[in-house]
């Protein structure tokens, strides 16, 4: 009986030791039936870029994006991450995410204008607000939630993820003096901007980044546009072109874009989703930062440079420029209700936006100092 | 022999259902090892922060990093958010963080100048960066490692987490037509920018914000600063003084800092690592985002009202104070090897992003509009 007992009692304690090891696993199965979806599953994703294979900061930066999402997530979602080319040609980005090809993608809103017009306000628009506006506008002002509704039928979801800043105005292989200096001009530049400078009689011309340098050193071109000091000067643009002009009217802060498929993202734990929320939001920062920390140092060596003729284009000219915007804005919006609506909503937002930058950053910055 | 044989395997059976469940748990104890920390180990920490009970955008700010690292983490980490006075007094936050009485604190580096006087360039200094350019430096040119290292012997870790963009320069219940009318005028104006004041005759005083609308009503002082729009209303400072001065020379863009206890810091695995670092950045954007939302929204508000004189400091009186704070600053690096190598760093990066600012944000926001 004894030994019996024994046994017994053995078989009950393994029992038990059985029973509450196997259960002792089971908060994690509770918590995936909570949510819905398996929180113990490893994602494997997909981003497609717009940018060249190792553009500085803005592939380099949906890389870290990615690489950070990676970290966080103890890497319960991993992104790989393909430049333009690589997977898809660069401007279908847009149409990959929407059809789920792949799960992500990075680029900027405008260049889906062909598609979405209205989607042009969500990362720039000449005379426009700059990043601080945008950010206000984006997170604390409806404005993501326009976006969102904006992508909706395109079964996209968009997240803010980057800002090139305030860019330069371009390279001109002449100077600029009066808004008569751009008639016939053909410059390398694109979308709304473009519309403008036709406006002022100029000729816009589409150029792929690859080609702008070969363009404008042969005199295919006689100017472009393309980022700021730093990436302009990689380029090396200033061998091809002595007028560098300034301020970048035609982008004043451009909004980079995470785009996520919806379904995709449905799929996600509600962890993966705020990671991936709050890794955007810190990109989109960490970015801007880079941007400009580059182009303070790109530009102190330009200005050691005695070839390069660092210029402000004359007030005039863009006071003109500003006034051929609202009108081109005002044809647009006339012509598409769906623009027009993004247009007022942005115009709403940014005319108090100005008016609180015209007493905080703008008046400050305008203080002489010896 | 059949009976003890089928004990025998069932005993069997069940030692190794028993070994494998608990062993099935293995993976997490495994990568629990490779880490040297508990991966499973839910982590309740406590922050105190400066702030009073919900204090608009920066208490509130505070509590929604804790809300989205909780999020991220799945409930690994659970922060505990404190009001000042709730815990610890306000103003001990730094002292608290450092002994590890408690994990984090949340602040602006400025409060602890008395302890270390240099940690003030890691907050605003009077005429210097702005938000953009504090960001560069401190992200991308080389101001964060400083500030790690100059909180090290402290065993605090510092992070960026909000920024209050440019504030107002305060209410005077008289006009300021010149530096004299500064002269022996009473105002609650705190740290760097107090002892400018002081140079140009002024008389700073040291007040709790909980004193300030109530001393300038009764004339104690004569003036005050406080934030921007949105605060100031708040607090009513338009029923007590009603010339509102711009820009916030003083304070042109104040980063707000997360500190963490080093040896809590060190505990943590390196997914929750990086969901602090992340979730930091993420809450900067966010909080400079919602102050400058919510100041332009203010601003409209004030300037519907007939009894408040939205005014800006004439040249004259922002070139002086711009140049007794290059003495102010030079006398302090003078008296203080350690405030004089941070200066000299601030220093080096504020030069080229102002160079930078003046073709990018300065020129472009100077375009007159019509």
């Amino acid at each position: 009986m004894l030994k019996t007992a024994f046994i017994r009692s053995l078989l009950f304690t393994l029992l038990v030791i059985a029973v509450v090891a196997l259960t002792a696993c089971g908060p994690e199965d509770n918590a995936d039936s909570a949510v819905g979806v398996n929180s113990n599953k490893t994602y494997h994703w997909k981003m497609v870029t717009t940018w060249p294979p190792g553009f500085p900061v803005l592939q380099e930066g949906a890389e870290r994006f990615a690489e950070n999402v990676k970290a966080m997530s103890n890497g319960r979602i991993k992104i790989k991450v393909y430049a333009g080319g690589e997977l898809i040609p660069a401007l279908q980005t847009f149409d990959a995410v929407s059809q789920g090809t792949v799960e992500m993608g990075h680029g900027s809103a405008y260049y889906w204008a062909g598609k979405v017009p209205e989607a042009q306000f969500f990362s720039t628009v000449p005379f426009g607000m700059t990043p601080r506006g945008m950010n206000a506008w984006l997170y604390h002002g409806g404005g993501l939630e326009l976006w969102r509704e904006i992508y909706e039928p395109f079964h996209v979801v968009p997240f803010p993820l980057g800002n090139t800043g305030v860019q330069m105005g371009g390279w001109f292989n002449k100077e600029i003096n009066s808004v008569d200096d751009l008639q016939g001009l053909k410059m390398r530049i694109p979308g709304l901007g473009g519309k403008v400078f036709a406006k002022a009689g100029g000729n816009p011309v589409l150029l792929a980044g690859s080609e702008v340098y070969t363009a404008l050193e042969r005199n295919t071109i006689d100017a472009t546009e393309w980022i700021g000091p730093y990436h302009d000067q990689r380029l090396g643009l200033y061998r091809a072109a002595k007028h560098y002009y300034y301020p970048g009217w035609h982008e004043p802060g451009t909004v980079l874009e995470l785009t996520v498929n919806k379904r995709a993202w449905d799929s996600l734990p509600a962890d993966l989703k705020a990671i991936i929320t709050h890794a955007a939001e810190s990109e989109n920062v960490l970015m801007l930062s880079e941007m400009e920390q580059k182009n303070l140092t790109a530009l102190k060596e330009m200005r050691a440079r005695s070839d390069i003729r660092i210029q402000r284009f004359p007030d005039d000219v863009l006071s003109r420029l500003a006034a051929m915007t609202e009108e081109t804005l005002a044809e647009e919006a006339t012509a598409d209700p769906k623009f027009k609506r993004v247009y007022e909503a942005y115009e709403a937002f940014r005319q108090k936006d100005d008016a609180w930058t015209a007493i905080s950053e703008k008046s400050y910055l305008a203080i002489e100092h010896d």
